[in-house]
């Protein structure tokens, strides 16, 4: 009887869908993280034709060891996240292995945690919270211009975007109901390479928006832009792309949020960047050696900079569509049949 | 020569606009707030005619007492704020004083502060802060729906306002691009009483948006409502309008926010329907007794509450707005002319 590996509960509705089928099922007994040696030993059954695998478990990580440990008939690593950075995907697809991930699926989720990071940065919040919860706020002395900050309805602003994919235009459909109608933002964004149909494309992005968009350098970004979102994947040219230098050229009264992977943002540049005030603020959803992050990290500690857990996809109907879309990978896998969505290297 | 007051130096764009009158100014030499002394023994000058006051001074409170003092010339007080429940207006107006304030200028920055605090609160964002803050990240157990709240993008959302006026309006403005394209939300609102018109006027909003809009009772709002935002003036009938009666008829899995006045919310009840798990969670910009919360408040300390130090209006486009406003008011009502924005009550 061919099997199918879960690692850990994916939820009652997307359980229901792999109990449904006539594959057995070796599901992790615990809500927790199973041991390394138990996801080694259940994958070398030679009877289990597809795995369901997390990315937030280290003992999933699809590495030489845990190839080398797959029994022959697998066919599919199915793994519930967008990025696959666990998996060494060239090596699986040579042993014939094909890998399953969730993409689109959690674009609106991330979309939304990037504008309200835009939103706090902006506003000060870390810093109204800090305040609130350290017992100053009767001591504020009020003022006309006390706690504020740049507001989203400051004509003609320009937004910048680290990588411009499906959740960056999110946040572009998203920001547009918050800037100004009469004296419009502008939008400029840095992708990897100029394509030949450059203007045509961005001409497209402009009449989409009814504001002017545009592709510029990074440089360019940099300089021009009143708020950075970085939204890129993370790959070797993309690491420690906002690094002491990006940061310099940024606009004293800019904020800058990532929405995507920790090492694309330098932490030590950008704290030495905020304390130097060379921009305003930061919102971090995601942030270099996460999660062993501790509470004296200094951009924990910097009160223009806010760090929240990596909760860009955390919502209920997103991570549900994750689950889904993670265990219809698995079955058409099992099945033989070409997965719903299949990483292509 | 006729004089103004200006209990507060308003920024330096404002400033200009006062000193440019052929007024003597009466300026609060601090940057901070004057005694109520001082207020009182400027206030009583007979020839001031006009007097520029703060919201969030109490020494500026235009009660029987500071109208006793009020010199005979006084025509006009204008505060700097839209809320104006810091001024007796029926007694000034009966002493002949006209009252200005700040309405318009502030909904768009209220409004981002509202749609981020449901957001934030949806997102669970003040329990994700905490995580990161205590140290608690690294042990943080992933699992698939660990940190998850519901999300914006969910099926025919039911978004509720207590208070239907031009700050909701944006709110409905920016929360629409949020929200699920093909399942959109209904909108529900609750406003002091229904008009003869409404269902005309409930036909016009529904147009607006492409979405259902409809005045009903406060039950049913509290009933279906998936986010409740209190954006209402605080008055009598208003006072503890989310009280646990209000609080028990709330989905679980509902959130509440408020970026009105804090005595709109009672503060025992949400505290205690947050415990129970009456609703999801509640993100406030305004408290009752603010500023006066200490950190040990049940409402600062509960994980599923955020409390923001009233930001609503600081940004600095919109202060800077408020500022030319308040004193073109206190310029107008000084030259006996009708003031461009007058509290009529």
């Amino acid at each position: 009887m061919p099997k199918i590996l879960v690692t850990r509960n994916v939820g009652p509705e997307a359980m229901k869908l792999l109990q449904a089928t006539p594959f057995e099922l070796i599901v992790n007994p615990e809500d927790a993280e199973p041991s390394r040696e138990w996801v080694l030993e259940n994958i070398s059954d030679p009877e289990v034709v597809a795995a369901c695998i997390m990315h937030g478990q280290p003992s999933d990580k699809v590495d030489a060891e845990l190839l080398a440990h797959a029994g022959k008939g697998l066919k599919v690593i199915s793994t519930f996240s967008v990025g696959f950075d666990h998996i060494d995907v060239k090596a699986a697809n040579a042993r014939g292995i094909k890998i399953g991930h969730t993409p689109g699926v959690l674009s609106d989720s991330v979309a939304d945690i990037a504008t309200m990071l835009v939103l706090m940065t902006m506003r000060r919040v870390e810093e109204g919270i800090a305040l609130v919860k350290s017992g100053g706020w009767p001591h504020l002395p009020w003022a006309p211009f006390v706690m504020c900050g740049p507001g989203m309805n400051h004509p003609n602003l320009t937004i910048g975007f680290l990588g411009f994919g499906r959740i960056s235009e999110c946040v572009v459909d998203r920001l547009l109901a918050f800037t100004n109608k009469s004296a419009p933002p502008r939008i400029v964004y840095n992708s990897s390479r100029a394509r030949d149909n450059q203007a045509e494309i961005d001409a497209k992005f402009s009449q989409r928006w009814g504001v002017d968009v545009q592709r510029v350098e990074k440089d360019t970004l940099a300089e021009q832009a009143d708020i950075v979102i970085v939204l890129c994947a993370l790959t070797p040219e993309t690491t420690d792309a906002v690094d002491a230098a990006f940061l310099k050229k940024m606009k004293k009264t800019a904020v800058l949020v990532n929405a995507a992977r920790g090492p694309i943002v330098n932490s030590e540049d950008l704290n030495a960047a905020l304390d130097a005030g060379e921009l305003f603020g930061a919102g971090l959803d995601v942030i270099t050696g996460e999660p062993h992050i501790a509470p004296d990290h200094p951009l924990v500690l910097n009160k223009r900079c806010v760090v929240i857990p990596h909760m860009g996809s955390a919502d209920y109907d997103t991570r549900n569509a994750m689950a889904d879309l993670c265990v219809r990978n698995a079955i058409a896998g099992a099945e033989g049949k070409a997965l719903p969505a299949e990483v292509k290297v």
